[in-house]
C-alpha cells in the first residue's frame, strides 16, 4: 500500500465468503452488506492495479444476487466481454489474487477459463456470450442434465451483429437460455445505434417495471390456469403479440425492466426466472444499473470510469503517466485531422472505440464526417466501402484485433472490388496488460495474403504521419495501416505528412555481414540489435521495410546479395511480412546460392498479459534476441534463445 | 441451341428495352408485358447457361417496378447477394451476353461493379447491401447530391448480424435509404431462427397489405395535418410505438407487406415512397414473393430451382451430370454419419448450408444433433464453441468463403480458449462457376497463422475419410479441415476411417532430384507433373503433406536434404502452407546451403469464374505449371510461366 492511501475497508461478511456457497444461506440483509463490501473490495483493488472499474460497480448487486439465487459452477454463469467480471473473480476464489489483475503472472482482466471453473466461458471481445450460452444449453439438453445457463451482456454488446444472430437461433431453437441484459446505457463510449434508442424508450424515465408488474409479466406467460375458449386464446395470442417488445418479436419471454441495484427486486425476479417452466424457452431479464455506481468519482466522470489507472481511493485521483511523448493515437488523430482539413472527401468510420482511436478529436473537428456505428465492425467496413464507391476517402479506425470481426467484409466488399478503403489499425502488436484476446497478432498474414492490398506499418510516429498522407493518397486500392499501442519514441513530428513511394523501404544503416529488415515499431529495436552486432565485430545493415505489400523487390535483393545472414523482424504472427519476403526471395532465386535467413514473428502460442516489454521478450523479439538470432545464424552462438521462438514442428 | 429445345421466346418489347431509361415511360399494360417477357428470357437464358433461376423469377416484377421508377445508374440499386440480379442485367445493357452467364470470360453470377455501371455494389456473400447502400446514401447527404439508394434484401439475409447491424446503424442514422425486403420465406434453405417466424406472423395467411392500408400508412408518417394538441401527440407517437413492427422499433419506416408479383401495387407504393420527405429516415418496405414463380416446374420443385444446370425449358428437366465420383461434400457427410454412429457426443453445425455441406444427410440420421443456425457464421461458431466446453464434439461446416465472416470467433472463442471445434471447410480452392467470391483461398494463411490450431487438407476422398475420424479423435486443440468442391477421384473408399497420426504427411512417389510437397486437392497434379518431369529426365519425390499445421518437420528436412529442388504446392494464398514450410526450413537452417525452393499458391491475383480446370491452369498450379516451375529452377527452362505466377513486387 502506498503512504497516504486509506487503510483497506473492513469487510467482516465478505471475508467469509470464499466461494459463492458461501452466500447461498445469507439473507437479504446481509446479502446487502456484501454487496457493499464488494464495492469496497472492487474499489481498493482496482486502486492499486488499475482496470476496468466502472462496468464492475455496475454489476456489484446483480453479481451477488445471481451467485445466491443460481449454483455455479454447475450452473453457467457467462459474463460478455467479461471485464464486468471482478466482483465475480473476488467471489469465486479468486479475491487472494484479486491485487494481481492485469499485473504479469496475475489474474486476467476478463474472464478465462484456464483461471477458475466459475469461468465457463473466457471472453474479452464483446458479445460472444448468448451464442456461448446457447451451445452450452443445447449441450445441456442433449446430455439430459439439468443445470441454468445464465448470459449476460450489456446494452452496448446488443448492437453486435453477433448477438443478435444468437437470439435469433435462441428464440427459434428454445432452448432454456437466461439473458440477463445488463443496461446501463454506456458501453465503452456513449451508445449508439437504433437499438440503444429502443432499450432507452423501453426505460424511459427509469420507471422501473414494478414487482407486482413482473408478476403479472410472469403470469402471462407461465398461466396457472390456461385460457380454454378459442376466442379467448386468439386474444390472449394476440395481446402477446401487439404488446410484444423487440426481444419477444425474436422468440424471447421479456421481464423487466427493474432495477439493478435493488436486491428486493433482483433476488426475487431471479428466483422466479430460475423456477419458470424448462419448455418455455429462452427468457431476457432486462436489468437496468449505473455504471461506476456507488463510487462518487466514477459517478462524476464522463467515462464512469470505464478504463482507469491506479488511484487514490479517497480522492479518486488517478495516478498520471509520466509526460512522454504522444501517444501513436493521438499522433493518427492529428495527421487525419490535418489531411481531412485540405481534403473534404476524408471521412472517418470507428465501431465504439472513438476514444481509443482518436477519432473523438476528428469529430470534434468535424461532427458530420465522423461516424460512430457502435460494436459493428461488419457494418463499419462495408458501411466505408459504400462510401467510397462514391468517391468518399474512408478511413476505417478499428484496433486489430477487432478488425477480425469484419474478415469477410474487407475480402468480399473491399478487396475483390479494389475499393480504396483505409483499415487503420490501433493495437497493431503486443498490447500489454488486456492480453492475448486484445493483441493485435494477426493482421498482417489475414489481409496480406489478399490480392491488392496495399500494407504499411511506420517504424515511429514521424512515419505515421507520412502514412496517412500516404493513405489518404492510394485512391485506387484498399490500403492497411497498422501501429502499436501506447506512446511514440519522441522523435520530431513533421509539419505535414509526405506521400511515401508506395513499396519502397529504406535504408537507416549500412553494413556488410548481417541484414536486419524490420516492419514496423520493431526498428528500433533493430537498431539495437546492431549495436550489439556490432560490439561483437558484425557489420550490420538495418532497414525499414515500411511496406510488407507491394513488397520492395529491389530493397530485399540487395540485402541478400550483398550479406551473409538476413533477418526479418516484426511483431506478427507467422504468415506475415517474413513468409512474403521468403516467397519474394525463393521466386527470385535469392535462396539458391544459400543465404541464411531467419524470419522473426511472434512465436506460435499466445502470449498472457504482462508489461509490454516482458511480452517483447517473452516473444524473443528484444534487441538481445534479435542479435542472437543474427549471431545463430553465422554459427557463432548456441542461439538458444531464438531457436525456442522459431520451433514449430 | 439444342435440337428439340424449343425456339426462344418472341419478346417484342423487351426487344426495344436496351436500358432501363427505355422503361420508363411504358404503361401498366406494357409493363406487365414486359415483365411476362423478361421471366420468359430469364427462364430461356438459364436453360442455356444454368444458374440462380429460382431467385431471378421471384423478382422479375421488383425488377421491372424497381426499374421504372427509379432512374438508375443515377439512383443506386443494391441486390443483396446479386444472384437474383439476371433479370436487372437483362435490362441493364447485358442482355447480349445473358448466355454467358457463369461462363468463362462471360457475365458473373452476380452483380459487379466492373461489369455494369447498374450495379453500383458488387455482391455474392449475403446480407452487405443496407451497409453499402447506408454508406451510399451518407455519401450522397455529405456531398448534397439528389438521388435514391435502394437496397433489395431477401428475408434470409435477414437472419445475418451484418444486416441488423446495418439497420441498427441506419435507424439512428436518419439518413433517407429505401430497403425492400423481398420475402420468399426461403433462401437457399427453408428459412430458419425467429426473424423468419417473425415474417412469417407479419404476413400470415398472405394476407396482403391492401392499397388503401399502405395510404393510411405512409400518411401516419407523412401526415399533412400535424396533430396539435400535446395530449394527441402523445397518444400518436405512442401509438406509433405500440404498434410498432420489429423494423419500425429499430428506426426504421415501415411499408407493407405488399404483393411482390402485383405490379397495380407495386408502381404505387414505390412511386410513394420514392417521394416521401427526405428527412423521413430509412424506409423498409416489405414485399413478399414467390422463388420460382411463373415457371412451373421450378414453382413446383422443392428447392424451388435455387441453382440449376442447363435444362429443358418444357419439361424442366435439368443435364444431369454425367455419372462420376461421388462428391467431397456427399463423402465428407458420409464419414461425419458414420463418425457420429459410434460417437453420440459428436454435433454438426451449419450456417444456412444444410445441402451444400451434406449435412441434410446428417440431420436426417440425426435431426437432434445437427444445428442449422442460418446465415450466421459468426454465431455458429460460437454456439460450438459452447458446445465444446460441455464436452460436445462440434463439427462446424461453412464453407470456407463464409469462415471468413466467423474469423474473430475462431481466434477469440475456439483458438484462444484451445476448445475442440472442428471447422469443416467445404469449397476450399477455386470453385469454378461461381468465382472470386466464392474461391476458398484465404484459409489456410487466415487460420495456419493461429497458434495451436490443426489444419489438415486431403488429397483424395479416401483422405477425406480419414481426415473426418481424425477430426473426431483431436479433442484437446482446435482443427481445421479443407476440401474442395465437386466430386472425387474416384478412388476406393475405405470401410471406416483411421486416426492419422497428427502432423505426419507421406511419400507417394521417390526419387533424386526434384521433391514436389503438396497440400490437399493439387497432389494428383503433382503426381502427373512428376511424369512430366520423368520424361524430361528429372527424376522427383511427390510427398503429401496431409498437415499444414503442425508440419511434418522430418519428412520435410528430409526432402530438403536430398533433393536440388524443393516445390510445395496448395491451392490457397500466399502465406499459408508454403509459408510455414519456409519459415521451418529457415529456421531449421535448410534453406543455409542453397536449396532451390519454389512454393507455388495462387497468384496475387482474384481469378474470375471459369471452368475448374481453366482456373487452375490461370492460377499456374496445372501438372504443366508445376512441373515448369522445376525445371526453372533446375536451370533447364526459361521458366516463364512460373515468373509469372509468382512475381509480386
Amino acid at each position: 500500500m502506498s503512504p497516504g492511501m486509506p487503510p483497506r475497508p473492513a469487510t467482516p461478511l465478505l471475508d467469509r465468503v470464499k466461494v459463492p456457497a458461501d452466500l447461498r444461506n445469507l439473507g437479504p440483509a446481509q446479502l446487502r452488506q456484501l454487496a457493499d463490501e464488494l464495492r469496497a473490495e472492487t474499489i481498493d483493488a482496482v486502486s492499486v492495479t488499475g482496470g476496468h472499474l466502472g462496468a464492475s460497480l455496475g454489476v456489484v448487486e446483480l453479481t451477488v444476487a445471481v451467485h445466491h439465487v443460481f449454483e455455479a459452477p454447475h450452473d453457467r454463469i457467462v459474463w460478455d466481454v467479461g471485464h464486468q467480471a471482478y466482483p465475480h473473480k473476488i467471489l469465486t476464489g479468486r479475491r487472494d489474487r484479486i491485487r494481481t489483475l492485469r499485473q504479469g503472472g496475475g489474474l486476467s482482466g476478463f474472464t478465462r477459463r484456464a483461471e477458475s471453473e466459475y469461468d465457463p466461458f473466457g471472453a474479452a471481445h464483446s458479445s460472444t456470450s448468448i451464442s456461448a450460452g446457447l451451445g452450452m444449453a443445447v449441450a445441456r439438453d442433449l446430455k439430459h442434465e439439468k443445470r441454468h445457463v445464465i448470459c449476460v451482456i450489456g446494452d452496448g454488446a446488443m448492437s453486435a451483429g453477433m448477438a443478435y444472430e444468437a437470439m435469433n437461433n435462441a428464440g427459434a431453437l428454445r432452448s432454456r437460455l437466461i439473458v440477463i441484459l445488463n443496461d446501463n446505457d454506456m458501453s465503452i463510449a456513449p451508445p449508439v445505434g437504433a437499438m440503444s434508442a429502443y432499450l432507452s424508450r423501453t426505460i424511459s424515465s427509469r420507471t422501473y417495471t414494478s414487482l407486482r408488474q413482473v408478476a403479472g409479466q410472469l403470469a402471462r406467460r407461465f398461466p396457472r390456469t390456461i385460457e380454454r375458449t378459442a376466442k379467448r386464446a386468439e386474444e390472449f395470442a394476440r395481446g402477446l403479440f401487439a404488446g410484444g417488445t423487440l426481444f419477444e418479436e425474436l422468440g424471447f419471454f421479456y421481464v423487466g425492466p427493474i432495477d439493478g441495484h435493488n436486491l428486493d427486486h433482483l433476488l426475487p425476479v431471479l428466483r422466479n426466472v430460475r423456477e419458470a417452466e424448462e419448455s418455455q424457452g429462452p427468457i431476457l431479464l432486462h436489468v437496468v444499473t449505473q455504471k461506476g455506481k456507488g463510487y462518487a468519482p466514477a459517478e462524476a466522470s464522463a467515462d464512469k470510469y470505464h478504463g482507469v489507472a491506479r488511484f487514490n481511493v479517497v480522492t479518486g485521483e488517478q495516478a498520471k503517466a509520466p509526460p512522454g511523448p504522444p501517444s501513436y493515437t493521438r499522433v493518427f488523430a492529428d495527421a487525419l485531422i490535418a489531411a481531412a482539413e485540405r481534403d473534404p472527401a476524408i471521412v472517418a468510420i470507428t465501431a465504439a472505440m472513438p476514444a481509443g482511436t482518436g477519432l473523438d478529436r476528428f469529430a470534434k473537428r468535424f461532427p458530420e464526417r465522423c461516424f460512430d456505428v457502435g460494436i459493428a465492425e461488419q457494418h463499419a467496413v462495408t458501411f466505408a466501402a459504400g462510401m467510397a464507391t462514391e468517391g468518399m476517402k474512408p478511413f476505417c479506425a478499428i484496433y486489430s484485433t477487432f478488425m477480425q470481426r469484419a474478415y469477410d467484409q474487407v475480402v468480399h466488399d473491399v478487396a475483390i472490388q479494389n475499393l480504396p478503403v483505409r483499415l487503420c489499425m490501433d493495437r497493431a502488436g503486443l498490447v500489454g496488460a488486456d492480453g492475448a484476446t486484445h493483441a493485435g497478432s494477426f493482421d498482417i498474414a489475414s489481409l496480406g495474403c489478399l490480392p491488392g492490398m496495399i500494407l504499411m506499418a511506420p517504424s515511429d510516429e514521424a512515419e505515421l504521419v507520412h502514412m496517412v498522407a500516404t493513405a489518404a493518397a492510394i485512391d485506387d486500392a484498399p490500403s492497411a495501416l497498422r501501429y502499436p499501442r501506447g506512446e511514440g519514441l519522441g522523435v520530431a513530428l513533421p509539419a505535414a505528412g509526405t506521400v511515401l513511394p508506395i513499396g519502397r523501404g529504406r535504408i537507416l544503416r549500412e553494413g556488410t555481414t548481417v541484414a536486419i529488415l524490420a516492419y514496423g515499431q520493431r526498428l528500433a529495436d533493430c537498431l539495437k540489435a546492431a549495436d550489439i552486432l556490432a560490439a561483437a565485430g558484425f557489420s550490420t545493415t538495418v532497414a525499414d521495410a515500411r511496406f510488407a505489400k507491394p513488397l520492395d523487390g529491389a530493397l530485399i535483393g540487395q540485402l541478400a546479395r550483398h550479406h551473409a545472414v538476413l533477418l526479418t523482424v516484426e511483431e506478427g504472427s507467422i504468415g506475415g511480412f517474413g513468409s512474403f519476403v521468403l516467397h519474394h526471395l525463393a521466386h527470385a532465386g535469392l535462396l539458391d546460392r544459400g543465404l541464411k535467413v531467419r524470419p522473426l514473428s511472434l512465436p506460435d502460442r499466445f502470449i498472457d498479459h504482462d508489461s509490454p516489454k516482458n511480452q517483447v521478450r517473452e516473444a524473443g523479439l528484444n534487441p538481445e534476441a534479435i542479435a542472437a538470432a543474427a549471431l545463430a545464424a553465422l554459427g557463432t552462438a548456441p542461439g538458444r534463445e531464438i531457436r525456442a521462438v522459431s520451433d514449430r514442428a
